[in-house]
């Protein structure tokens, strides 16, 4: 299992939470959003998932990673 | 019909946009949030809606009418 905080911009309400965790969680990976920090938590499979992965999940939610 | 426009806090991406407006046309109202402005049009047939059922449909949804 691999650990990253990413630096996510665009996410402002428990509507973001939910769309960015849940995002990651239908790709099997586990998110946490923190709002104050503008930051999500993600840990992943490194064997099955990749970073690129996890960042264009993000961003297809409409948000950057920074 | 009725048009009011109420100010409401709490309103700050797509997804609340999407919360408030839905939830006005649930209960046959059409509702057109503004989130600079921090307003929410809502057109309403008054024999059928009271106002304060409308704001009550948007305080349901987290937000708060000031």
């Amino acid at each position: 299992m691999q650990n990253v905080t990413l630096e996510v911009e665009g996410m402002t309400c428990g509507h973001c939470v939910n769309s960015v965790e849940g995002a990651l969680k239908n790709i099997g990976a586990k998110g946490q959003v923190e709002l104050a920090t503008k930051t999500v938590k993600v840990q992943f499979d490194e064997n099955k998932l990749t970073l690129e992965t996890i960042k264009e999940t993000i961003e297809e939610q409409g948000y950057d990673v920074v």
